[in-house]
């Protein structure tokens, strides 16, 4: 593990997305998303993400001169049509969207079809917080989950998230519908370790903490078991009948590529219904409580949703943003 | 286990309302969403609750004269103050006024505070699905639950219903934060049965799946282990603070009883954005994909979210609604 100034991350991602042919305030755009989530600690869905969206742009997935259109609006909701374009970039006009929508109406809905991989979706949750607004977004992905009880991956992870601006730091669910991501499985298997719960099912159909198991079957569990199961359900009909674009049938239909999804944003202004004062008051009640627990694990320390997220941007601005040395060299050579 | 006709339990349950003071409208309302939960398969919600509902009349808890009266409206979003009135009457209205908003606005939301327990939180799911509407609401509770980590119940179980209207069967999520409520817990204790999966916690701190060690440390499990966690704290933030209502923390400052709650109830109308024909299309191949599944145990079905619910409801209206015999021999002697 090597670290890196944000800023030296940022220039060099965007020196690569220049190359490719994006526009400069794309460019600029695009690496940002991607540096800033290596900040906040998810460099899975950060800069070790960067090479296998270059591939998709190759491979034709991506298109990335493509800018979204609105197809249909009434009231607060709109609908539009994501035009194949780069699914982070899509998403951060549709989250600033949905906050538009959300200043006039008190809250706005933005249903996008025909979009790609929004890469970390915690970032859209983060820029509605940052601009006051509650945000509320989720994607469906392709199928890589089985329903509870059934065999085939039928339905998608589909990440959900949610979150509140908060004074002394905002609250940001960001959670996928399966108890553990591939990524999260395929690091506890390159370290020889088995997950601390139950993660996937193994060819016995058995539930196992067993990650190459699960590598093998590629079925991962629902979180929450059948609950998990039946949100995913739930989201992938949101989005694709609102956005009138593809469900997780659907993109599975298409080809092994994850391209052509569809994904909500909605944002509420917290503020419009009352005064911010008693607001705060409310959410600082629920944290202490929360804080104040007695951990099972002595010293440990009991988190908010988002907390830990801001712990590792603050230290990774002041020591560096972790960077993976391969990929990192890889990308300065680009 | 006996069956009664749904009229004669709807019948009986308006009696007993009528006598308890409620007026006529309300009292057939209110015996209705009672009888309709034992009706769907939900008795815990339905016959089994009334009771205790009963008796929080009698503590002063639930005021059966109160009605809710709006506080704010901005655009497509309202709150309002429940007077803690009877807590399924204040839901009923809430979701058929947040339908209202998004006939108007594409999508209408609802906050509610001083509220009370709306019993199955699955009704207002169906009823705006029934309306043809996408609901979504959810309600905070006392704590119930240890936060992620924690040792103390400092969090709500916060039940979230989904539901999305479909020609052959509503789907309808009806799930709260935790993997299995204290009523079946209950259930696997009386029958001297140990849970099929982890439930909660016992005095050592060690997830169990013996329902008597659950229910004496009186700590469930949130479904998904950290996921329903963070869950259960966004809800309720969510809750409390849009409606400038109670926290799960300030439910359980005030006694041991649960009342003065907060509630979301969003609507969204989801043919607003696109032909109704496409709508239906897509929500009837994402059912196909997941009852296509192969089931793990053979001759098993695999059931997407809410349709259990209907084959009840089918199955109760031609052979009668399943009563607790005591419980029904106490209704009729009231």
């Amino acid at each position: 593990m090597q670290r890196v100034p944000l800023d030296q991350l940022k220039t060099e991602l965007k020196r690569v997305l220049l190359k490719k042919g994006f526009s400069e305030e794309r460019a600029q755009l695009g690496a940002s998303l991607f540096a800033n989530s290596s900040l906040d600690g998810v460099s899975s869905h950060g800069l070790n993400r960067f090479l296998p969206f270059l591939n998709d742009i190759d491979k034709g997935i991506i298109n990335i001169k493509a800018l979204p259109e609105v197809t249909k609006s009434v009231g607060a909701m709109e609908q539009w049509d994501g035009q194949l374009g780069p699914g982070m970039l899509n998403a951060q006009l549709a989250m600033n969207r949905a906050c538009e929508l959300a200043s006039k109406h008190g809250l706005g809905l933005l249903a996008m079809r025909n979009t790609n991989h929004w890469m970390r979706g915690g970032s859209y949750g983060w820029q509605a917080a940052e601009k006051g607004f509650m945000g509320i977004c989720f994607s469906n992905t392709k199928p890589n989950m089985p329903a509870w009880g059934g065999i085939e991956s039928v339905i998608g992870n589909n990440p959900l998230i949610i979150s509140l601006p908060r004074k002394n730091g905002h609250i940001v669910l960001d959670s996928a519908q399966s108890q553990f991501s591939f990524g999260t499985i395929e690091n506890y298997s390159k370290s020889g370790k088995t997950l601390p719960f139950d993660g996937g099912y193994n060819h016995k159909n058995k539930l196992t903490k067993n990650p190459d198991e699960i590598i093998d079957t590629q079925r991962s569990l629902p979180a929450g078991l059948w609950k998990g199961s039946g949100m995913a359900i739930v989201l992938d009909v949101i989005a694709s009948t609102l956005s009138l674009g593809k469900n997780t049938f659907g993109i599975g239909k298409q080809s092994k590529d994850e391209y052509g999804i569809s994904q909500i944003f909605l944002a509420i202004d917290p503020h419009i219904l009352g005064d911010s004062e008693e607001y705060e008051k409310i959410i600082e009640s629920t944290i202490t409580s929360i804080k104040n627990s007695t951990p099972i694990k002595e010293n440990e320390e009991i988190y908010y949703p988002g907390e830990r997220t801001l712990k590792s941007r603050i230290e990774n601005l002041k020591l560096g943003v972790p960077v993976d040395k391969n990929i990192w060299n890889t990308v300065l050579e680009l």
